[in-house]
């Protein structure tokens, strides 16, 4: 296969994933489970939202959550753009290519542009967000898992190809990926802006749908308090995988459900990846350490339930294999 | 149920949990999986037999592998007695008690007495061993696990009522342990002479079998290393289950099977267990939680595979009940 | 030198150092530091008394601070005996040799005796002690250095060979001491029952004044953290030495003042010490990685500061030497 | 004092440090240190040169030692540009400047541009280097402190106004910075490309010269182990300054000493500092929990000593003032 060469000069300048809206039904429930549970800080709450950000973050919220009494959903993913001459760049290059989009406002952020991507996902830009304070020096408040900033969003998508030609047009660096043997076809992308391995992921799947969001924690020892807290809080049932060693990124992750049943990962250990001259690494479908260095694979759950964004139908991906799943791994030994 | 009281004043004085002398088809691949990829150290290695310890071990040996070219079994479990005095008191017992020991030759061990006990297990004492360098302070030579020393053993018995009723009145103290509701039938013990939870466990099972034996690690960052290097110089597959936290006993813990399909359990996080005014910990043979604080629980091989004792004919437990696997586990929730 | 043999049949049994109590000024000050900066749980708290353990104790308490508005002492340091009739015989034994004791009451303790040791310091000997939950799997409750039990206490002593006698003959064996070339002089003593490195160490200097009490930290990471909280609530000025790691016992150290002057050290990675036939570890005076194996020695503060006994008056030590302290080693660099 | 606002479209796109290039006159010793100790990755090694890299890096090497019997230099320091044309544009900025430029040729490197930064050092630019395994997943290769890649360098300088001046035309951030009260004069600069807190720091002293330049390590962990492990190979003297915790930039480090003299910092706990709208954070020179959030300040030797640079006479501050050295502060408590 031949990938295409590194667009580094985008039309505009995204920086960075920043931040996730979901909906949740009980924001006591998201706050004890958010904040209490995993450590995220509470930076704002008012009865129509949770506004939650990373013990390192200076942003107000990399995580909103906005009550609502329907199913649960994802609302929006948030990148960053440089400057407010990126999101006027952002607007041409948009209206340039007939792709919707809108103007909107968002409480704590500067203006923001609303638009939906090659993957049907719905996006926001802005340039700026209400400067709160870095807590990483506030070591008492360290807990749970002392998560520090959000750092990836992973999204099952139907057709990877397209995701991944809208992101590369943008910027994003292809990282890591998976495909099939003598094929050209992407099964999976890391793409990132920020210079390590991924600020958004698309894997081959029932989609749009988000399936994680992820947020850094500095030590093994704090992505395992993050489990023994959870248990210790009644929430072990809210642990859907791990800990495990990702190959793809050498994340050591664990995975949780919320209490709306969205999926947030805690991991440590990425790795810096700035230079455009090093090629990406190629993971072949058929290799399952890309998914899990050690032992036993994931869960259906894990490969097939995601949150729908509100107001997408998810489609059937184009491509078609099945994943080896733990249930599909422990039938075949016995 | 009314536990008896602890035997304070026991006929002869085992001091700990000792050593554990296995077989094994190639010395060469057991060499490589303990030492490359655990972390051992090689304290000897001849043609017969590879002897290994933790890295603060001063006694010459706390693993024994004894090469054979048939199935691979254990040969006996090995506890230390405080002095030479306490082997003869111990021989006078077993005398007494119409128990069959035989003294033995073992290489790099003082006098050895070999008996079996009251779960159908091997068992030898002695008082005295080759004194090798503690390497605790070696840390150039720290790798893998950097496995520190032999803490504990669990057999699988039939008769955990026989196991437990023997090992307390040679003043083992019981710390854990597992029953049904309103009955008093012990299920799973956890006994110790050393001052922390166990030396030696007796879970409920096709028995007597070695279900595993366990070395400490000194960080969480060290077991989920010796994980990733197993990965790295493949042995993925070796990684039976884990890394999770035990309820009983509150290790964080990792198991591996060896070459010749022995298992062994890296852990950290004991607690201090010596003072006999407080009440061993009951658990419910219905709470999960057991065996697992978080998450998934065990396959069915770790529930049923284990090393059979040389010339030993395991039977069928006296309980019978089928422990939650997680092929059971994911079978209910779809 | 020739060491005598370890007693192995003491006159009674003393199992583990169990408490420490002291005075001090301000309760409420002492339980800001104790609780909430290192992380120690509060079992009780009335107007006279603090009762302080650490995470995974089910004793009541292995600290405790008594009001006074006196100069701040030590009252006493307790030891656990096996069971009550270890006690008679204590008192028996006492009496024998013309050892001055008296049966006390101590609150939340069974029986107690009250005695002076070899070292001059006051003993406390108890049987039992109030049972209260562990809290090793009480996760949430885990912050600063998340401290699990009272581990050891170094005495400095006037007298070293004279306390060396004293606790040998109850059975305290010697897991490492520091002596001067080509004599017989003893200058520190390690002393255990309990199976690691030490229950109390006696250190060569004016004495006897307690230098500190040690408790134990689950991991690397939890002794940084406690530096790293101590920082974040203002007590950066509390702490004296650290972190670093000492030769003798292995441990990786970090040594705080409390708001009394009290010292006390969180420390991580002892090894198991229980076999008799294992020689005990000699560091000589000369050599430096005794006390630290890395980089700077400790300041004056450290060697020469100590927390004196109620109504003892130290001596100065037969022994005279100049410890290599900070401020003399940065003095002979320039 | 008002900062200047930050440059958003530099002349030419520098996307962070890359390399340094020391020289030493044993490279058997460097190595032993910088690979056997640290755990540096050995990239090359012939009779002149040493390349060393981190083990996530895929650039052939971010440290040079090159063999001289002379005193122990510093020949340049490397940063990455994005692409070829942005060599290409810096060396028209750099003539039109009329700041002196020459293209060399630098094994393992693309085309290479050498010219002298405003603070006087030699500073050297590549597009390119050649590409060489990620190591970050041979786990089993990871020791000492594992360091994954090169993070920052920090030069002492006699004039930070003009340093700073130079980068921030260049497009570095400030993230952080130290100045007295009521008074513009900048003492120390924390400047960034990549997105974290620093690619190089200046900070006021005799210069210019390189204080020292400083790897990522995984974990606390690490960093406690390589210090032990220098312990255990013989290294402890080369220990300078640490354990301890950085108030700027949030580290916890420990820096050595390599056989020549030269200063390397070990280092964990970065955070993301990508969002233009974040102010810088201001420490006022008084305020010493900027150097080290805990204990003791750093002796003479860390504040006085540094390696010079090739050729460059260093010149005396403009602004003066004492820092509190550890001597100073020991001195004044007693």
């Amino acid at each position: 296969m031949t990938l295409p060469p590194p667009v580094l000069d985008p039309p505009f300048n995204i920086t960075r994933v920043s931040h996730v809206i979901l909906t949740g039904r009980d924001l006591d429930a998201s706050q004890r489970f958010y904040s209490d549970v995993l450590g995220l800080v509470v930076s704002d709450r008012d009865k129509d939202a949770l506004y939650l950000r990373g013990l390192e973050e200076a942003g107000h919220h990399s995580l909103v959550i906005r009550k609502s009494p329907d199913a649960p959903v994802c609302r929006a993913i948030g990148f960053r753009v440089l400057t407010e001459t990126d999101l006027e760049k952002a607007k041409e290059w948009l209206d340039r290519r007939g792709i919707a989009s809108q103007w909107i406002e968002a409480a704590y952020q500067g203006r923001t542009l609303r638009f939906t991507d090659g993957s049907g996902s719905p996006i926001e830009l802005c340039a700026r967000m209400d400067i709160v304070p870095r807590l990483m020096q506030s070591f008492d408040r360290f807990h749970g898992g002392s998560p520090q900033h959000l750092d990836h969003v992973q999204v099952a998508a139907s057709d990877i190809q397209r995701a991944f030609d809208f992101y590369t047009a943008l910027g994003f660096r292809l990282t890591e990926y998976t495909a099939r043997d003598n094929t050209d076809e992407l099964w999976g992308v890391w793409l990132q802006r920020k210079g390590n391995p991924h600020d958004i992921v698309f894997s081959n799947g029932r989609g749009p749908r988000l399936h994680h969001f992820a947020y850094t924690v500095p030590e093994v020892r704090d992505l395992i308090h993050a489990c023994d807290v959870a248990a210790s809080l009644g929430y072990a049932s809210r642990m859907e995988r791990g800990p495990g060693r990702h190959g793809i990124g050498n994340a050591l992750f664990v995975y949780f459900r919320d209490p709306d049943g969205h999926r947030i990962e805690l991991f440590n250990t990425h790795y810096q990846a700035i230079d455009p001259d090093v090629p990406p690494i190629r993971w072949d479908l058929t290799n399952t350490s890309r998914s899990q260095l050690w032992g036993l694979p994931a869960t259906r759950a894990w490969f097939f339930e995601a949150t729908e964004f509100e107001g997408v139908e998810p489609a059937e991906p184009l491509l078609k294999a099945d994943p080896v799943t733990l249930e599909a791994f422990l039938a075949n030994q016995f």
